[in-house]
């Protein structure tokens, strides 16, 4: 099946880090599950042909059930347990795909108010641009230091740093690769085009949208809602059931 | 005077970074000024015994009558107008101190959910730990890239970042030095830790408070009118007028 785009979300990760109960994707946010929100967006994009949703393996069944089908995605085409870290879930996802897409577009599953647009923008961008992967993010907006046992290490300039959000979107080849090589030599990345750049990709950084939060912390979810309320996002419309 | 802790409270800053209308830290959070919140929680911090308002040059009226006064003040003895950077600010405010005062407390207008506990924590911090200067901070949840031109040139190790809030905490006789030094010798950086890092001074970290939000942008300001609402802080009740 060719396809020109492969979609693949990343919703495995049990929010231990961050003191978060186990199934944080499944929390509702205005009514409709993080996770069923960050789908429904991807699924309004024309040019993504399908869909690999990546969970946590003891949630395969209820995220089957509770998102895929209550939600009635038309482009999920597997549902596969993850791994350990997010690299392995990435990395099991790329097994699991069906089409064989020019383009693989990477996403959080905690990023429910991501925008089709954003989606869009990110596929025109890593097409027109001479790299083999294309980052949205946003300026960082705190200082960053580099820790070492509680002492200050290292202080980057501010004005160079970017906080990096999903949607990636990477050349399938390029993508495979990487994690291909990745995997064999024992490299660990916190994201895609951290690996990208360590194989010596080249990686472009497009504008991303600051409503577009990580549902990480609890207050997360009291900003989305608000967002959701008082923000006039455009968000696709959804059509499952509970709307 | 002798005070044992003078905070500066740094409240200049057009928010033209990121597309704000001037005085943002007159707007009004759930009724009463940032700016007020800010400087009412450090009232209440019995150690501090005097504050100095850094303010936009065009706003110390303003500041004075609807700040300063509105909310009976009782431990701010100056408001001074800012410079161009915030670096210039404190130094500014540093030139102003009356009292002599053995620690130095750092903190942004615009960080009204800091509670007077995280501000106690960050001088026993100081005063307890082999160091001339302590930052709180959050680790950082996001993945940072370092980039130029629009291109990624470096991803740093996560798990090493963290992302620093105010209060800041310094020995006096540090931070005096490291102003007039940097001063003199035309050295910039965005927060006063970079500069003691720089001249060789011991900066520690503490975890600072996940709630305390710097306003920066308009969802900023969504977020802690339900961080307020929701979210149980506690703050020092104010005493001023409105309420």
């Amino acid at each position: 099946m060719k396809v020109s785009v492969s979609a693949i979300v990343a919703g495995a990760g049990r929010g231990e880090r961050v003191g978060l109960p186990e199934g944080k994707q499944f929390r509702l946010l205005a009514g409709i599950p993080v996770l069923a929100r960050s789908l429904l967006n991807l699924e309004a994009v024309e040019d993504i042909g399908e869909i690999i949703l990546v969970v946590n393996p003891d949630e395969i069944v209820r995220a089957e059930k509770e998102i895929v089908s209550a939600y009635g995605m038309n482009k999920v085409v597997a549902v596969v347990p993850g791994g350990e870290y997010r690299q392995e879930s990435v990395f099991k996802a790329l097994r699991s795909l069906r089409g064989d897409p020019e383009l693989i577009l990477v996403h959080d599953g905690a990023r429910p108010l991501a925008t089709p647009e954003l989606f869009r923008r990110t596929l025109k961008a890593v097409r027109d641009a001479e790299c083999e992967g294309v980052i949205t993010a946003v300026p960082a907006v705190e200082t960053i230091k580099e820790v070492e046992g509680g002492w200050v290490v290292r202080t980057p300039e501010r004005r160079r740093l970017w906080s990096v959000q999903t949607p990636q979107c990477f050349r399938a080849f390029a993508l495979l690769d990487v994690h291909e090589k990745a995997f064999r030599e024992g490299v660990w990345a916190t994201d895609d085009a951290a690996l990208l750049e360590r194989y010596r990709y080249r990686v472009r950084v497009v504008e991303g949208e600051i409503t577009n939060i990580k549902i990480t912390y609890s207050t997360d979810l009291i900003l989305a809602e608000a967002l959701l309320e008082k923000g006039g996002l455009r968000v696709a419309a959804p059509g499952g059931p509970g709307i």
